[in-house]
Order: C-alpha cells, then structure tokens, then sequence
C-alpha cells in the first residue's frame, strides 16, 4: 500500500459525497483496511472554537481577509491533530472537504481570489491530498437535485448563479492541480459515480 | 502633511516604549495634531475573541502555525476596523508593536522562521506602516533595567537568552526593511530616547 494516503473529497451541493464517503467506509471496513474519515473541523477544540468566531452571526464586520485566515487556522489545527498522526501511523485518511473547497467557494465564488487563499494557506501547500475524488455535476443537475423538481423558480434560479461559480472554481481548481485532483462525472445515477469514485480510489491504493 | 501617516513603535522589554507613545501624545495634543493611538487588539471584539483563543491555557495543543494565524487574522481585523478608517479620514496613526513584533518575537526569537510568519501576514504586506520607530536597547541594558540590579541572578540569564534572541531578531527585521525603519539608540537615558524619537516622527511628517 501506497505510504501517502491523504485521500479528499470535493464537489459542489447535491454530489452525493457523504453517500459515496460512507460506501468507501463499508468498503475499507469489509476489506480490513486501517482508516479514519473526517472533515474539518472535526471536533478539534481550537479548530471548532476558531469555527465558532467565523460564524458567529454576531461577528459581521469580520472582513474577508480574517475570515479565510481563520479557516486556515482551523485548518491547520485540524491537519496537525487529526489527519497527520493518522497517516504517521499508517492509517489512510478520508477528508470531506479540504483545501480545494476554500478555492472553488472562497476563492473563486465568493470573489476572494485563488491567490489569497492560496497565501492564507501557505502552510498547508506542502500537506497538500496525495488523491482528491472531485464529484463533477454540473449546475443544471444539481439544481434539478436540490429543488426536486424538474422546472426552476425564481429563487431556484438565484441559487443557479452561485451554484455555477462553484462549478466553475472547482474546475479552475482541477486546472491547477491535475496530477492530484481525478474527476469523477457525478451527473450519472449515484451507484455508478459510487463504483467510479471507489475504482479511482482502489487504484490509487493499488488494492484490488 | 504627509498622507502616509501610519506609525508604528517596536522594541524590547524595558525600551521605554510606552513612556515615549505618551510623550509623542502629548505632543501631538499641544500641536493639534490629529491622530488616534493603538495596538493589536485595541478593544475590536473580532480580534479580542481571537486573540482569547491563542491566550486559552488550556489550548495546549496549539501549533506555532495556527497560531501564527491566529495572530495574522486579529492583525487584519484591527487593521480595517481602527488603523485604515483613521488613515482614511487624514489622522495620524500611532501604533504601539505591529508586524515586526511577530517577525522578532514569534519569527526569530521563537524559532517559527521569519519566511513563515510573513507567509501567514501576506495579507498585511501591501499595508505596511510609512515609518517605524526602533527603539533599540541592548540585551545587556535591557536586563539591568529589569531586574533593577547590577548583577543578574541565574533566573535574569535565562531571560537573558530570550532577549537576546528578540534583539537578534529586530536587527533582522531592521535589515529586511531599511527604508521603513528608524532605529534609535535606546541605551540612553529615557528624555533623550524620546526627544529623538520625537525628532524622527516630526521630521517624517514635515513637522517643525
């Protein structure tokens, strides 16, 4: 088995990603794999309490500059506690969410820019994922997801907007980092991303 | 005047730094010199409650990253909250300990690396103060006036070594950036410390 096993998975609403991480789980568990699955900030006292100041509804004169290093901070927290010692001790880590998604919603969505992330994220640019699972929908399919239905309403159609910068920073993103980040086509029925997310993951592994 | 009018003091312990704040105040006072006095984090709720957390006792587990961070984050805050609202308005901005501090203290003295605390402050870079005051005492002068004797025991030589290192670290900071430094000879008797600090500042703002 692979030494570098920080495995993450990224993708916009409707994905289908906590269905597909908990098949990956019963997978590892059946296949007597040594894991642990995460997300930030995964019950790290600091990262949480770092967490708590961010969405305090109270804290709105925090500028977008403090808010993206406080993530960083939890995440850094959240990495040194959780996701490092695991993979020291031979364990393959499952993160929900990473850097990535800071780039695709912060950086890109929002307008905060992909640079400025990436600085407030300096420390974490050497701990970067050795395989990240990107569940690619695109906007149309995941708009018919969330609302159930086949037409759009007006609100619908506001959520669409940033539902397409999403899609768009996560692909600007997969541009950045191809070698890492494999793409996996989440507009088809669930069962089938789930047996391509699993296959990629298997062969990163090298376990059949 | 000059535009440009944010003005930091840094400086060890025992370099006479608040005294000397006091004293450009009070000057400043009598010449009707607009300007508001500060430091991080200066009452701006945000970064108290930052701030709160790197202090936490029980946040033992903290990393020097994190909270390297932490501390940009409370920096960036007090900066759009206090300093770029006055700087704005035409005040003078009297700043006591800013980003060199973290470079001394945190980046050198305490080992975490010059590269990396200005990795996590890059946001504070492009908002650098127009003139810093040094006030430089050496370790020596440093220890006597703390410990109020001639002779240091064996506890004021462990201080010793840290001092030393924060002293090291300043002259680091004061090559990094010699154009923004004034570095005054702190070794001196206070009155005449601040009558060339005093000099500095009102010669930087064209002042007679």
């Amino acid at each position: 088995m692979n030494l570098k096993n920080f495995i993450t998975f990224e993708g916009g609403e409707c994905s289908g990603k906590t269905s597909i991480i908990n098949s990956v789980k019963a997978l590892f568990d059946e296949k007597g794999i040594d894991y642990i699955s995460t997300r930030e900030p995964g019950g790290i006292k600091i990262a949480e309490q770092i967490r708590n100041i961010i969405l305090d509804i109270n804290n709105t004169e925090m500028t977008s500059e403090t808010e993206t290093l406080l993530y960083a901070a939890a995440r850094m927290q959240h990495l040194h506690e959780r996701v490092i010692p695991a993979l020291n001790s031979g364990k393959v880590v499952l993160c929900d969410r990473f850097l990535d998604s800071s780039l695709a919603y912060q950086g890109y969505a929002r307008g905060i820019g992909m640079d400025n992330v990436l600085k407030a994220n300096s420390f974490a640019l050497d701990k970067l994922p050795d395989l990240t699972i990107f569940i690619d929908v695109t906007p149309d399919v995941a708009l018919k997801r969330l609302s159930g239905r086949e037409k759009a309403d007006r609100l619908d159609l506001e959520a669409m907007d940033f539902h397409q910068k999403v899609y768009e920073g996560y692909h600007k993103v997969l541009e950045m980092y191809p070698d890492r980040i494999v793409r996996i086509d989440g507009n088809k029925p669930l069962e089938e991303v789930t047996k391509d997310c699993i296959k990629a993951i298997l062969d990163y592994l090298k376990i059949s």
